[in-house]
């Protein structure tokens, strides 16, 4: 009963992560409602996106300028990069604005269940990087099954090269309730205590 | 840290309904990855919507030809007009294909605290449909306040115009728990009971 270009578009929002049908066709409703300059502006921003942004040729960071301004950054501590999975947990970084290295941006992690493999990942780039007086490498990769698989392999092939590798603490995250803590975030939490 | 074109995307993106900043920067960072042809069939279904659908001038439902195909289908019942607030909600009663009358979309409810009362909603073109033959006026306006408002202000206006004027029933719903039931909801399904 709908007409034709709204079906597509309901379509064609279905595809988008965390969208259902019902989100679908709430969000089509809601653009056909929404004024045109502001669907315009939308409509540009994608399409401004996919033209304008690219991967950085030496972290894979996104970026709009090659390298990107974080790579070009003098003032960052060219000593140490820390090795995240995707271009977003570089901006999960930075907010804490502890950290004044480098970053390499892997765009995935080790999943033999999904057939992503270690070719699949900009491991020979972080490998290239090392040589330039790097002194330490954190491997900022997910708390999770593939995340952790990564860092080991990671850990593997970096320690032959003399420098030091690390990896991000896990733990009770801060402002939790230990009553609703998982057993594995548990162990690793007393696993990795320090003293006081 | 983000590029300034994937920043205008979040930003765009934050202002869709169920759309928070986390989700608008995933689904920025989706769209990033989405292959070009993905992203350009979804902003030309955008465009097409803005351009090619427009509202009936006769129920004021959404169309991309004028008047709609349900307004147009001969095989309706011409007698009996239900009145809905929004064009989606037209889809709602379809799917049940029990009605086999017209519709009126009255693209909105009356809500003082909104500042919307009668004039801002189709009302003179409803009472201009009740000449043509129209025996029952169905009002499936939405069960809330404003929905139960708007109900009984048309159900005043049209009465007097020599029609039948009806309301949805109000109860539990199928397939629900009495025990998760609110009074109102209870209420209302005691006062509508009917002989078994």
């Amino acid at each position: 009963m709908l007409p034709d270009p709204l079906i597509r578009l309901i379509d064609e929002l279905k595809r988008l992560p965390g969208i259902g049908p019902k989100g679908a066709q709430r969000l089509a409703f809601h653009l056909l409602k929404t004024p045109r300059e502001q669907t315009d502006r939308l409509v540009d921003a994608v399409r401004d996106v996919k033209e304008c942004v690219t991967y950085c040729s030496t972290c894979n960071s996104i970026t709009d300028v090659d390298p990107c301004a974080l790579c070009r950054n003098e003032d960052r501590d060219r000593r140490v990069i820390c090795v995240v999975e995707e271009p977003q947990n570089v901006a999960a970084v930075e907010k804490t604005r502890e950290f004044k290295g480098l970053y390499h941006v892997l765009l995935g992690a080790l999943s033999p269940l999904q057939g992503i493999g270690p070719d699949d990942l900009k491991i020979k780039g972080l490998l290239a990087r090392i040589g330039d007086g790097v002194t330490e490498v954190i491997l900022a990769t997910n708390p999770n099954v593939e995340g952790e698989a990564t860092a080991i392999y990671l850990a593997r092939l970096l320690k032959p090269l003399g420098v030091r590798v690390t990896r991000i603490a896990m733990g009770v995250p801060v402002g939790s309730d230990l009553e609703y803590t998982d057993e594995v975030t548990m162990h690793k939490a007393i696993e990795g205590r320090r003293e006081v």
